[in-house]
């Protein structure tokens, strides 16, 4: 097992689960997501509980959906309202499991594990991705890798330099001094570059063209997602890398759900306190960001597959995997409390 | 392993079978078919007994067939009737296994397992395929599913409301109480719906519109069929359960042989004791019945896909699933009987 | 394991390789091979020894490769020339596994196994491949089945008859007298027709029509090359099987390196010393080998499924398998010397 059972995972975006079925597999699982009349989501195992037919290929009535096979009528809470035989005693044993599911910051949340400790509280605090002032937006994408490879190549920033060559890859950054920071389950990468001349997307951004501290500052939060906390300040307004809100700041908002052992479902987007009205801006960065993250699918998928390819190779740690080295720590030593 | 192995299978519709080799797997054995100049069947391991080509890819001569290979001819025993090398001795050691095959009802038939226990009397009696005053007609389709998932699906017709929902679903089949009898190793489900008006396909069949009783009569034959005794008959014929020949009448024949554990070769049909001289009635029944089981097989394919997905759920038996659950015990006791 | 490892492969033609990287799988181990600024070339395991990407994704700079995911600069011999973070330490320790290399008659030969074993003299002598008086071309395909099922196709010419009777496929040789000679580790099959009339390729190769000995040798070299000696000679020139160069003369030179254990990668071709300046006769030749060797490639995966479908089925060894049997001997012998 590579990954935390025990957990909230985003099985999807707002927008993408409506009153239709939609299916995917979280953690090995497959899921049947839908909204209810009142909107709230329903998440339950992807299979009737008579015949395992996917409860996806069904129909919906009310808050409950109806297998497509024999017509046993599911509720929300995945016990039968209605047997297959018309005049048959519903018995509430035959049941499919159901998932802890909260929907929060935009996203669909499922506990999998043991659904007794599914516990609201738990869900990790993406902040901005719900505050007044920021707005967010991003995608989906599916990748053929482990989702720990993801999480490596997120917690390293020296990768732009060729995987975006293209594109938002700058010398610069490469050579500012990074700092790695471990508290608890909690690790971050930081970089601080002072007195710069800001590249074109942070200049239109601020809307002036002075003197700037810039900071990158990328922190892993378990099970498997990462925020990058970007932005710019004017020199003149003294901001630190403890504090950092007088000039144009964003996060970028990624998240690694794993489907299976060796693939795994991509959210990822984009917050940010600046502009917030201008929705061709939103859209100019979500589509920047599609084009970025192919760039990075494609070198995780080339390296999943030669990962497989060499069985006697090993993956090498040097300096810059620091943030991903420690991330993974973290992931083990939660997975290992997990098992006892 | 899933399947009786010493039993007759079919494996193909007479039709399938001509001069020309066809292959097919059945029971995890590939077997070429092909026709002799007498028209009988020969049925070989499709594999020449020299490096194991399919001698599928080879050319017919005479009764024989000769691997395009190294150009062993193989007779219709399996055994050599020339070398590869000109003037080799014929070696009859060097041989592939031959399958006692039996043509019948319109099939062909194949024993799998110990060849010395292949006796034609055990082919089932399928009556009405080769009957006077009967016609006969169906297709073949390839499923991927286990097929004793395909005989659960035709031990149980409550599954016609939501599966063909759009074709021959109707509410009082449903609702008619149904008897399940199990006489040894056969298992009968049967539905009487006494007086009721006939639907149209009936109603045209009878070619009157009086009250009707309506019978479905489902059977199902080991190791792999189910014959579905369908029909109606007026009111005042006084025609029974037992009894049920003075109005119109139908089976609808199906045979799931297994192709391997996960997949099987659908051969569905149906033969009728009225119109018989109406080909267009047989071409629209067979296109109905085209649609009708291409609707079962997306049901059936989904629902191994969701087994395999979902190895911590087991398939439950309710009261509508009595005639699939004993089918499957005999199945079971069979496999024991030969397993020892 | 069903081949050797200490041994030279094939694993390119010399015009495949140039100064952007190709990867290839040799004996189950990905391999990228380039160009050096020299025109030497240079052979690694096709993982970046940071993080495994694939190296053969990465960009040529002189005569190192550079990584595209974190820029690690990798040098010809498999060691970092630059680190990925710009100012840590060249760690050498940190390297992907270097293989031997060697341009000769044609081809790039890779060295599988022990690199300290390397020894440019056992590269077999393929010495008509690049002598004097002689042209060679060729091409290559990947085919998916075992190289050993290639070496017997090779080293049985029998199936000319069946496989290629559209083709080369003619009566008398299967009826010529073929002897089998094993000396040492090589295996060689002959044939000689004395006194016969020329079929067309031959008397347009030799220019005149006049009666003509013929002979065709394969030989057997391991580890995976099989070399078919081929021509006519005028009768009256006197020419025998040991000494035949009175004629015109040319060798079918194919190698079947091993991929994985079920697929191999082939490269075939002709050499010749007659008409050598002709270009198209080159090309026609080469455009023919191309339309026999695809008839071969059919029956040889078809084989290859054949024999994974019927397990409980054993290839059969039979005369004419002779060379094939020997040369399958040679490679067992060869294999268990190598484990000890």
């Amino acid at each position: 097992m590579t990954f935390i059972r025990n957990r909230w995972y985003i099985a999807a975006w707002d927008g993408e689960v409506a009153n239709k079925p939609i299916s995917r597999k979280i953690c090995g699982e497959p899921i049947v997501m839908y909204r209810k009349l009142d909107g709230s989501v329903v998440a339950l195992r992807d299979a009737c509980p008579h015949r395992l037919l996917p409860l996806s290929m069904g129909m919906r009535e009310g808050d409950n959906i109806r297998c497509m096979y024999h017509g046993m009528l599911v509720g929300p809470d995945g016990t039968p309202e209605e047997m297959p035989q018309v005049h048959e005693r519903v018995n509430k044993k035959v049941c499919t499991p159901s998932y802890g599911v909260v929907e929060k910051f935009r996203y669909i949340w499922v506990w999998i594990g043991d659904q007794e400790k599914a516990d609201e509280t738990k869900i990790p605090n993406f902040w901005p991705c719900d505050s007044e002032g920021w707005v967010f937006d991003g995608g989906y994408m599916h990748v053929a890798c482990d989702y720990r490879l993801f999480i490596d190549n997120l917690m390293d920033l020296t990768h732009e330099t060729y995987v975006h060559a293209g594109s938002i890859g700058q010398k610069e950054l490469k050579e500012a001094p990074l700092e790695t920071v471990v508290d608890g389950d909690k690790v971050t990468l930081s970089r601080w570059i002072p007195n710069i001349s800001p590249p074109p997307f942070w200049r239109d951004a601020l809307q002036k063209d002075v003197p700037v501290d810039r900071w990158q500052i990328c922190e892993f939060i378990e099970p498997c997602s990462v925020h990058i906390d970007v932005g710019v300040s004017p020199v003149e307004n003294g901001d630190t890398i403890e504090s950092h809100d007088s000039g144009v700041r964003g996060f970028v908002v990624d998240s690694m759900t794993p489907e299976t052992e060796t693939t795994c479902h991509y959210f990822w987007g984009m917050v940010r306190n600046f502009r917030i009205e201008d929705q061709g801006l939103t859209d100019r960065i979500k589509n920047g960001q599609f084009k970025i993250f192919s760039e990075d699918i494609d070198i995780l998928e080339g390296q999943q597959i030669s990962i497989a390819d060499n069985p006697d190779m090993a993956l090498r740690v040097l300096s810059i995997d620091s943030g991903g080295t420690h991330a993974r720590r973290v992931i083990e030593k939660l997975m290992k409390v997990e098992n006892g």
